[in-house]
């Protein structure tokens, strides 16, 4: 029997992912009829996702059995309130190698002290630089998700001491993991460079503040691939200014693109990239929407449910 | 029997080294005196040496079975007529493992675009700019000796697809390996970003000028941690104000320190830093001293033996 899917995205979106579902669903012998907008919402078993697509009530859609989201981020759609049916997050596999690239070598960034060496006047020969080793630096992930899980391996492959931290507890081979208070206080204690790859929930509001930043080493940078009120933008300024911290590269904000008078983008230790440390690659996260309609079909469990309660 | 090594290196490093060598010389059981200087130079069975130690003129040194320097690069050693005792190199693995962070983290730095992102003006949001995935970019070596090899493996790790040049052909698992003026030719029209880690010889002078830059990808990026006589500087600047190629980070010079007039320190697309793309490290480099020493006593071949003809 044809299932209908609804895509609801950009009209950009549909031109690039259209041929490619279509394909992957041939592939697998899906019978699917992929549409972009439908009279009959009761029709519709599947929705493939993007906040800021045309679908904003989805109250009428009472027979779909999956949302499945385009974006990693999940906290616009947890804002809508006529979003009740399941909802899948997207972790898309080239989002993970991107990520990892992006965040392995804004720590190779730091470990190299590449800033100082950009820096320095014509002449000044400062080769008393060299970095330590890796494996005399610590690499703390605070968010070891999926996707920083897998950014702390790549960290850890090059022979960085790393650490993570999750709400609950995990095992891993290589990163050590903390969980809880007393967890959070060991890894921002300990790290060198620290990583937060953690959703935008209430709990995670302005995670990097005063206090927290107190607790960390002495020259410490930040990287924050995550999201923008991670941190207290304020106290992060005061703690570069201070010299308490040495450097943050920064690529998501409180409001996005970042004004033009925003301090961060002419502060000597701050690197802003412009929301880019990764982005959903078509030809993965394609095959990642097509698994998981396939398992529905299937009957098995779908893949990265969002708990509501969790906020991610 | 008591046999006497002679360490012919600045006093800093007497300083340094000193104590780890006879800790280490202990521990394997090899009974050493080893010393700063000596009147009788037929007595020497060994020595530890630095091209700006004290002893210059080695004829005298007629007993001596190995001179092991501490330095990776001998071409200031082969200089020195008088040196003709059998002369090892020093491949550290420390020195590797430092090498490996240099490189990777340049050619993440490269692959990231992060020059473009340090030099946008304030409120720039060049979100177009994220980077492809590491698979889908080819990163050469030139020169897979033992550290480039390091190096390219480490390289590899992080999904870039790897290919690598030597005189004589190698054969590798994860890189592709090529040798001969044709795979030469290949390395250099493949790579997106081209690593330099070749010795200063006769042959290597001059190896990336107008006619080998012209063979490159456009857009392609030049690392270059090996040696400064490498490349004909004013052919890679006319490349690099051509948009030929894209950027450079130059760690050696044909002057070091380089002068302050030099223009490689003010352009936009050079990344220069202070020849401390690796260092000899202390505990690891004792290690490799003592190891070969090890060998000499108990008859096994001696490691890292310079081929007077090759030039390294």
């Amino acid at each position: 029997m044809t299932k209908t899917v609804l895509f609801s995205a950009p009209a950009a979106s549909w031109e690039s992912y259209a041929p490619f579902l279509k394909n992957l669903f041939d592939k697998v012998g899906l019978n699917i009829n992929l549409v972009q907008d439908t009279n009959n919402p009761l029709n519709v078993d599947y929705i493939i996702y993007a906040p800021n697509g045309p679908v904003q009530d989805f109250a009428p859609y009472k027979n779909v059995k999956l949302i499945q989201s385009l974006w990693a981020g999940v906290e616009t759609a947890l804002q809508n309130k006529t979003l009740t049916q399941p909802l899948a997050r997207m972790v898309d596999p080239g989002m993970s190698a991107g990520m990892a690239d992006y965040v392995l070598g804004h720590v190779m960034r730091h470990h190299l002290g590449m800033a100082l060496h950009g820096s320095v006047q014509p002449g000044e020969w400062r080769n008393d630089t060299a970095a330590p080793l890796a494996c005399n630096r610590t690499v703390g992930f605070l968010g070891i998700g999926a996707l920083g899980m897998y950014c702390a391996h790549a960290v850890a492959k090059q022979g960085f001491n790393v650490l993570g931290w999750s709400r609950n507890l995990k095992s891993d081979d290589v990163v050590k993991c903390y969980a809880g208070a007393d967890g959070f206080a060991q890894v921002l204690g300990q790290s060198d460079i620290l990583v937060l790859l953690m959703p935008d929930t209430p709990e995670t509001l302005n995670l990097i503040n005063a206090d927290t930043i107190a607790q960390m080493k002495d020259g410490a940078a930040i990287i924050n691939p995550g999201r923008g009120p991670l941190i207290d933008d304020a106290a992060l300024l005061v703690a570069l200014d201070s010299d308490k911290l040495s450097g943050a590269t920064l690529d998501v904000f409180r409001i996005e693109p970042l004004p033009a008078d925003d301090p961060y983008w002419t502060h000597p230790k701050v690197l802003v990239t412009p929301h880019i440390a990764s982005e959903t690659r078509l030809e993965t996260s394609a095959a990642v929407v097509v698994e998981n309609i396939g398992r529905g079909e299937t009957g098995k469990p779908f893949l990265h449910l969002v708990d509501r309660s969790a906020g991610y």
